[in-house]
């Protein structure tokens, strides 16, 4: 790839800002088991369809009755009731309670018509058919009435609410096994080149196994997204236009990676050039690494089409996708941890060019982290593996001194290992 | 539920440890596909199999060449090559080179047999069968060697190693299509009670919905687990014994809920009893709420009985078993955010009793957040839905005076909405 064809290379802000304008939040809803709602987003309020509790229980064990029955009693002359029977947890009570009568109730069983009052067992004698009750109880008490949780019609959840596990316990409650809720964003991914096998196939001279596939998958699971696994194109122009053209129709956005350069052997350009109008059209961003990436828009539907050396298309991954995704998906933005680091040694990095530098973390001296930056190239698999995170040079900066202060931008699991209340914050 | 009954009831602290001694990581492999090996632990050091890259690849569009051919090349007296033939990414070269010729190479084209080097476009000129070189190559130049990344038999991946996208990128430029991670923790989940019907069923008086199946199923998800199911079972002391003996051989933990206090009615601590020798038996946990719960373990697996109510069910949750899950999973804590808030009301407490109180954020007042207490009781659904967090009150403490400073210990949605730097932690 010569420098001299990309003729309109895009500021990396500018190709962020054109993307969001394109990146909403998907609108339509889809109904799922209320086992599952856990950080789903309910795109419908919920009414109570009954009332909770929906019958009036008992608080306690003990006796319900009329509360008018005893408000004489005393702890030296309580009032004798006649028990009636018994209400047992989750059964319709089979009787009715008249004036002198009492019914056994467990904590949560049903108060039976008739009684409005229920009197703790600790506070009574059983002997044959008849309790004795040594305190007065007043109307209401130890009972539960109906819909004193929830009454049936009342707003319970607010559609756009990001449900949880406390939630779902509101909805089952309510018998619900269903809700609706927002859909997550179906991202189709396609790797390309005739060098791609897939994996478990013998590697053969001149070939390499893909990568893009399996990586771009779980990040967009990451991000929120459903991935639409499309597999591996030849460098074939009208395959590619077939496979790109259908992923258009099955997905919300498309993610290609591979054959992006302007050389004559890259043919995703002319690939989505014959796609129609495009309400967006960047070839070229200005961050490295990154640079050949495509975003356009069709119809409304993003297709962006990452760098084929799989650090680079992680890398403008996270940079531009994973921000788009998460709107669609109505997830938060994905906040990485800053930390102030030194260099390790100078860094060189390209005027003009926004530069995502993987780095590690080389050594602590005098409470001070220094860094050390990466190759990204497509000897460097490894790279991303074994970073702790990255520096962001802007554009402006052609290099940073040894023992430069900068930030990086640490990757999630190595927060978990670093202790950064140590010598990086401070 | 009388309190008497509770003789030897358990301190929190003593509780959480002796249910820790149990907690041992999951020792076995599960293979999985290499795609959604995302944020799941390696059981086994994975070793390269294969060179990679496993052939000479150009790192540049260009002509691969043989460096000493070209050691006298200027840009005032170019050298000529003859141009033999041309090698496209993917295909394994169809020629070797002898001195004096050269071939066309695009970027991870392999270098053919013969070459060393590789000029680049920017300094040759094609010419029918000839290219012209302009400057001397070196041997080496912008040829990426076999190896360089990673070497056949060398340790790519650990064993215990935490996998991120990226490290499946490196798994799948290997060619693995699946790995050994270590396996989830499986959880068998049962409700117990007459009273339970399960979702979508018609409401008959006396019945409330499950919802202990539906929220704990997802806490355990939440937490590193794979729940099982086992549904509802009646108040019945022989399906009880059967569902949990059989529930025992086929997870790893078994949560059952309902039926544990000390009540005539109450069969879990009978069913419990009789399952065989156990290694640990607690009945009655110093916590509020939570009381009831019964902590036990039969051959060194652990079986535990939470309370029926909703919230109490899932505070026992995760106060006690999110803890041993996590562990089992290999899963970092599940860390609060804390928050430094004031009582708008006075609270109490029950002096013995680590006390968890679900509360709500009800102002801020000069910079000051205030907090109120809300009710975890039976009639409490939607308690924790609407709650903020909780406070947790040590067993020594019978109230909190009213504006008195308390941690808040902030439930993770309510973290992404409350702007926890005004007013909160300065």
């Amino acid at each position: 790839m010569k420098d001299s064809v990309f003729l309109k290379i895009t500021r990396f802000e500018d190709a962020f800002t054109q993307i969001q304008r394109f990146a909403h939040p998907i609108d339509e809803g889809e109904r799922i088991r209320v086992s599952e709602v856990f950080n789903r987003v309910l795109s419908r309020d919920v009414e109570s369809p009954i009332d909770v509790p929906h019958f009036p229980r008992s608080s306690r064990d003990g006796y319900a009755l009329v509360a008018a029955d005893t408000f004489r009693a005393a702890e030296d002359k309580p009032v004798t009731l006649h028990l009636a029977g018994e209400v047992h947890v989750g059964s319709k009570p089979n009787i009715g309670l008249r004036r002198g009568e009492c019914a056994k109730v467990s904590t949560g069983a049903m108060i039976p018509e008739g009684a409005d009052s229920v009197a703790m067992i600790e506070h009574t004698e059983e002997d044959h058919e008849t309790v004795k009750l040594y305190r007065p109880a007043s109307p209401g008490e130890n009972v539960i009435k109906i819909g004193t949780d929830l009454r049936a019609g009342q707003l319970v959840l607010k559609h756009g609410r990001k449900l949880t596990v406390f939630d779902s316990g509101v909805l089952s409650s309510l018998g619900l096994s269903e809700v609706e809720v927002y859909r997550k964003p179906k991202v189709a991914i396609i790797s390309t080149g005739n060098e791609l096998l897939g994996a478990g196939v013998r590697l053969e001279a001149g070939k390499v196994y893909d990568v893009n596939s399996v990586t771009i998958h779980q990040a967009v699971t990451a991000s929120g997204g459903i991935p639409l696994d499309l597999g591996i194109c030849r460098d074939d122009f009208a395959r590619m236009a077939d496979i790109v053209r259908s992923a258009l129709v099955s997905s919300d956005v498309v993610l290609v990676s591979g054959g992006t350069s302007k050389g004559p052997g890259d043919l995703m350009p002319k690939v989505i050039q014959q796609l129609g109008k495009l309400d967006l059209y960047i070839h070229g961003v200005a961050m490295k690494p990154g640079k050949p990436t495509i975003l356009s828009s069709i119809k409304g539907k993003l297709l962006i089409a990452l760098p084929g050396y799989p650090t680079s298309s992680l890398i403008v991954y996270y940079a531009l996708v994973d921000p788009l995704i998460r709107k669609m998906a109505r997830e938060q933005p994905f906040e990485l941890q800053r930390l102030k680091v030194y260099t390790a040694t100078k860094v060189y990095s390209e005027i003009g060019r926004r530069e995502f530098k993987p780095c590690r973390i080389s050594k602590r001296d005098k409470g001070r982290i220094l860094v050390k930056s990466m190759p990204t190239g497509s000897e460097a698999i490894t790279t991303l593996a074994n970073a702790d995170g990255f520096m962001v040079i802007p554009e402006n900066v052609e290099f940073l001194e040894e023992n430069e202060e900068v930030e990086l931008y640490l990757f999630p699991q190595r927060s978990e290992e670093i202790d950064c209340t140590k010598g990086g914050t401070q």
